[in-house]
């Protein structure tokens, strides 16, 4: 498989590991996703490349729908969001979220500038 | 590394590897995009753990501000989209999803059965 075919695989397996260890195997409960946080994003290389913010960001907002269990749809958001946040350490904010957003809200306004 | 960290990490290497070739290092061309799709996401074993529509579901909504261009926020979307597909394939459709629709739909109506 490709780099990113073996990434997107390896998310896959992750998330299985650790969902795998209750009777739910389709979702994290709160003692899955801690024991995840602690073996699968503590290398201190790996958090070099990212701001604590971002990581924080990320997991405080991993469970969506507040039910107390993280299913895989809100985990492969999270690692979205941490991909995200490495991104931004190299490469700065990006600026087009910025411009999205500011194109949805003055949609009417400014027009006369395009 | 851990596996997810590997993984995160290779997410972010890619799309530098493919955006890299124009002088936009921050986005990816429609040109680099095919591209990386004809490289990355072509493995005949990457494709059996995946839905044939839901690759094609997560490459149609790539660019989502349709500036024609993809940036790393949408990208990272993508790869996310793709490992849901994966997960999909192995344990079916993630119920919680329609729940979550569910429950804001109906929020005022079914209130006696929760």
């Amino acid at each position: 498989m490709s780099k990113l075919e073996a990434a997107i695989d390896a998310i896959v397996k992750v998330f299985e590991e650790y969902a795998g260890t209750d009777d739910n195997k389709k979702s994290l409960s709160n003692a899955e996703l801690k024991e995840l946080i602690n073996k699968e994003l503590s290398n201190p290389d790996f958090q070099s490349k990212i701001d604590k913010e971002d990581i924080d960001e990320a997991l405080e907002n991993i469970d969506k729908n507040h039910d107390g269990q993280v299913n895989f749809r809100e985990f492969s958001q999270c690692v979205a969001l941490l991909a995200k946040g490495c991104f931004k350490k190299k490469y700065g904010k990006d600026k087009g979220k910025d411009k999205d957003k500011g194109k949805d809200k003055d949609k009417g306004k400014d027009k006369g500038h395009r």
